[in-house]
């Protein structure tokens, strides 16, 4: 690899995806390193706009990311969600306090004008966070998923519903129709871009609006620089909770062959977990790269030596 | 006075008119008060709606307020604030995370198309407020303060320049073009009207925009039972704090006398603390009645006694 090709594009969804962004964030110098993060989690509520994957992606650069609960703040507070629980509002999906003055900005700045992704570097460099942390497009991409009932929103699907209506279908509503966003589409036109790291993120609803997103497979097909996916499974059976059911319903297969298969020709290299080693010859056999590691990101150490891992794998030697 | 007329119609700004408020809200029938509040201080941040005049008497009436700090919710928590400031917005008007409940049930709620009066009805309802509070009118009226800058909002000149620039002037911008709310508007028409208290506001600040609503003034002139003003003084000297230098700057006497001659012939009876006693015997020789009593609140006790007081000024008597 050329020493002047030194960009990496990362593509995260929220909360493991989020971890290893975490740990690129700190093996690579700031200007190297775009991380790219998928909004079609993204809704509407209580007149706010809610970004969970860009939230935890921020949190966790931030190092205000909760650690024990797995998502939010650290060190929240309910108080907001308990006088609008007395006020007779929904409240199925939990606000914390310290959340949601980051919904609260975010939401009256889209308002005032600006798009998604100058909000979202606002308030980034606001935190300190270095790096560029960029939605995957600035226009609304909304991922629904059928049921007998129709299509649900997916956080009504997944939080107020609890995953309970049997899964139809899956759809994110807004693509064709949404460019990247500024900074995305910069990302994968650099000279410079050297490698695309998929982070740990559920291929079918975090990684696959990101590669939903116009033009952007396209782009990834004809890219030159290895494409590496950190794969989210840990002990091969499957995805935790309740997404196994939708993707059961489905038909969707569990499992590293089946992201393999699923994330298809765009994948150069599979960073697969310990626990899952078994998988790797199969994989190998079928013309892939793989790594086995520890994907399982319990502090700091353990993100940054992922990060090295998936860095690695793509040809980039860090520190 | 027929035993019919029992409605009594209260005007009420902030924190001292909320007081009275919840007073007449405990010695009064539900069905027998109608709160109408000053909207003239509320003010567009953060894309919220903020209403500090509806949330004082609300707080007030729900048991809610904050009886120490003086304004705001009990056991206030300030994350959300601290958030947003670090994420670099406008931190000049503190808001509370139990008190930001409040604000985005409200906001989106009128976003959704809902009234003001609509908003006000479902919150005060859902916090178990029985009396109707309802706001001056649905249209927003603004009160502005004039600087050598120009016209400046009254919570920015009053928050967040407080009260430093030298006034020039006051005005309430919307009016005329804000009619009186439905419950306003039906509570002035009513048969069985009994009374109306002009709670302990400042006149000038938060009593004069409800009197500046289209038709109230008119009405109030028409009416045909007593209207009594509890004045906001406590000894003599002046309104406290910053509001004084503003009404000096404007050439607006405090006192009293200036108060009653403010009110003019809307005015049959005011009721003044003891603290001003002397003040009484110029008041009477003018024709006004005028009960001495303790006007300071400092408990529930203290607020249903005022409360009784001036319905007794009124010809109401109570239990």
């Amino acid at each position: 690899m050329s020493a002047s090709r030194r960009h990496v594009l990362a593509l995260s969804g929220g909360v493991g995806g989020a971890k290893l962004a975490a740990g690129l964030g700190r093996v690579l110098a700031p200007d190297d390193l775009t991380i790219v993060v998928n909004t079609a989690d993204d809704f509407e509520h209580l007149g706010l706009t809610i970004c969970p994957d860009i939230d935890s992606v921020t949190y966790a650069l931030a190092g205000l990311n909760d650690t024990e609960r797995g998502w939010g703040v650290k060190d929240e507070t309910w108080q907001a969600m308990a006088m609008l629980r007395a006020l007779g509002e929904a409240d199925w999906f939990n606000l914390g306090d310290r959340d949601l003055g980051m919904h609260i900005a975010r939401s009256w700045r889209l308002r005032a004008g600006e798009s998604l992704s100058e909000v979202t570097a606002r308030l980034t460099r606001q935190l300190g966070i270095a790096p560029a942390i960029v939605p995957m497009s600035d226009v609304p991409v909304r991922t629904q998923v059928g049921t007998a009932d129709g299509w649900l929103d997916f956080q009504r699907y997944f939080v107020a519903e609890q995953c309970r209506p049997v899964a139809t279908g899956i759809r994110f509503a807004g693509v064709p129709g949404a460019p990247p966003s500024p900074g995305f589409a910069a990302a994968l036109a650099r000279d410079d871009l050297a490698a695309v790291i998929v982070c740990p993120s559920n291929p079918y609803l975090s990684v696959d609006p990101i590669l939903a997103v116009d033009g952007v497979r396209a782009a990834l097909v004809a890219r030159k620089v290895p494409l590496v996916a950190v794969s989210p499974l840990v002990g091969g059976a499957a995805l935790k909770g309740p997404l196994a059911k939708l993707l059961g319903e489905l038909g969707q297969e569990v499992g590293n062959r089946a992201i393999a298969d699923h994330y298809g020709a765009l994948l150069d290299h599979l960073v697969i977990d310990t626990a899952d080693a078994a998988d790797a010859q199969g994989l190998r056999g079928s013309g892939l790269c793989v790594t086995v590691t520890g994907t399982v990101m319990h502090d700091a150490q353990d993100r940054e030596r992922l990060a090295r891992a998936a860095l690695s794998a793509a040809g980039i030697e860090t520190g």
